[in-house]
């Protein structure tokens, strides 16, 4: 079945009614909108318009708070830890990038970690918002669920607990390296799981130590770390720095089904100032060179060409203006469910 | 052949004859040998005593600067940039942590970046400083060389760029995560030559993108990243944030060869206060807790136990307190050579 596609616009608007509808007021609803065609338009979409289903659910059945208070509960020069009152991932971390923002801006870095907050969806939106100010940003999550193993072990103890980095660059599109800590993000799972698609050996192991390919299997098995136990140990050390030092739970507390509300996810962002360090021109030049080199240096055999983290969402971002944004089947069908509930009108599709 | 033992203090006292002779002054000498031994002593054998004979032809030559004035070139409250003036790395990062320390005492985080700086030593050292403040300690250096191509590529263009990772604890050994972002260190390469091992699948591959395992011919291919894309990423971003924002070469300005003195090396740590996030005894506390889920977690068949990342350095670092540290055949040979030239004691062997 081919995808339908919608214009940017046309999902936010769609996104804010939908919000708006459940008792998000008009400012937030805007933000969270605004964020979530971002991660669509820069080809993530798994964490855009797809999670709205779930965010609605939650906001109606007061899972998540549609009107939090977010604030201030521990305050240093460059360090804060905010508390989300169970609001919207998006709505309590686009708060803490602005303040870890503010911070380095006068010491030269930031960092702020959150506690009850939610799932913010792609974590790349948020080391990214520091770039506007010429600063590098770094985001830390601790995903709600958890679906790895400890390497050598077969209990999901720890989630994909993703890092993102974003570094500016002066004409090259910036640098954005979004990962989970897992070989796969459950998002990509979820997918494969929807079309029916096999996994590729490597993402999904059992309890006998054995690949799981059966996508609709993959429940049974635990998450496989990337690059083995040096995927683990990021794992837990961004969860300790992201989750545990806000005071949100890591390990067993943090559980593998679906907790009871609040999910009280944490996360943590880091803004770096470059003019700390020098004209700020200076080393965004220097990292046009550097991504330069590499989409410039010699592929492998059967390898088209050399690509850098960014680019390609970058590219992905640039032509959603004019082609629109693709629509998954189950996810079409989810957003029609959630216009007919919600009273509202339908995603306009594009012609 | 079996190897030798030293004990601590004998490597100790070893290291500062032999530095001493080159005209290493008495306290940076201690820095460096107080570093070098505890490296070895948590079982990083590559990048500790065994470096020694390097150190000493630069520090001889001229390549390295014996007599640094290490100083600050750039500061903000929360950030400094430090010119090591081409002295050893263990001096001049022992430098840039012990500012990054006081800084976050006063601000709640402290990042330090540096540049004409050298190799120095194992990452864990520098993330672990902070511990004792009850910090979360981070570290990130640019290797000298480049070894690792980009992913789809065949030109070394980045190099083993490390990260490590040290994280408080109540009574368990402290988290403390210390990886390269290739699938294998260069010391671990070179240690595998030496001996004549084979290297696995999956270290090194060739310009025909076929895997080198013979560990003599791992100078015609390139380091694979850990985790595919994922490594690369997190390659490239460590050392744009440990190197060129330092003002230090990475990509093609660091060369493939040995390039002509200075190294100008790259670092950069960060130590996060987490007193600023409330009480430090609870979050360390909550950290034992998590350990001991990994530990005690039920591990796959054929795995003894699931362990985390700094117990087995702790468990090496506690036992050659009695048991001294191994010392390759290879070094040995060298350090006996040191001796010779220098004329120095030779390094009394645990009898």
């Amino acid at each position: 079945m081919a995808s339908a596609f919608f214009m940017p616009d046309d999902g936010r608007r769609f996104i804010i009614d939908a919000l708006s509808a459940v008792g998000v007021p008009q400012g937030d609803a805007q933000t969270i909108a605004d964020l979530m065609i971002l991660t669509d338009r820069r080809g993530i979409d798994t964490h855009g318009i797809a999670r709205l289903p779930v965010s609605i659910n939650r906001l109606k059945s007061g899972a998540i708070n549609p009107t939090p208070k977010v604030r201030i509960l521990e305050e240093a020069p460059s360090t804060a830890l905010v508390d989300g009152d169970n609001g919207m991932g998006q709505v309590v971390m686009s708060f803490a990038a602005k303040l870890a923002i503010e911070k380095a801006k006068t010491n030269g870095i930031g960092w702020v970690g959150t506690r009850m907050s939610n799932h913010a969806g792609a974590a790349a939106l948020y080391a990214m918002m520091p770039l506007a100010h010429d600063m590098i940003g770094m985001y830390l999550a601790v995903a709600e669920i958890n679906h790895m193993a400890p390497w050598g072990g077969f209990e999901a103890l720890l989630g994909t607990n993703p890092i993102a980095v974003a570094i500016p660059t002066m004409d090259e599109p910036p640098i954005v390296h979004d990962i989970a800590t897992t070989v796969a993000s459950n998002g990509r799972i979820s997918a494969a799981a929807e079309s029916g698609t096999p996994l590729p050996e490597g993402w999904v192991i059992g309890k006998d130590g054995k690949p799981i390919t059966d996508s609709k299997r993959a429940g049974e098995g635990t998450l496989l770390p990337m690059g083995d136990y040096k995927g683990y140990g990021l794992g837990l050390v961004f969860a300790l720095m992201g989750g545990a030092l806000n005071g949100t739970p890591v390990g067993r507390d943090a559980g593998t089904g679906n907790r009871a509300p609040p999910s009280n996810t944490g996360q943590a962002i880091m803004a770096l100032d470059i003019s700390k360090f020098g004209p700020p021109e200076q080393f965004k030049r220097y990292n046009d060179k550097v991504v330069r080199e590499m989409r410039e240096s010699k592929p492998l055999p059967g390898v088209e060409r050399v690509r850098y983290p960014g680019e390609g969402g970058h590219a992905k971002y640039v032509a959603s203006a004019k082609g629109g944004i693709a629509l998954r089947p189950a996810v079409h069908t989810q957003l029609d469910k959630i216009a007919e509930t919600l009273k509202i009108e339908k995603l306009t599709l594009k012609q």
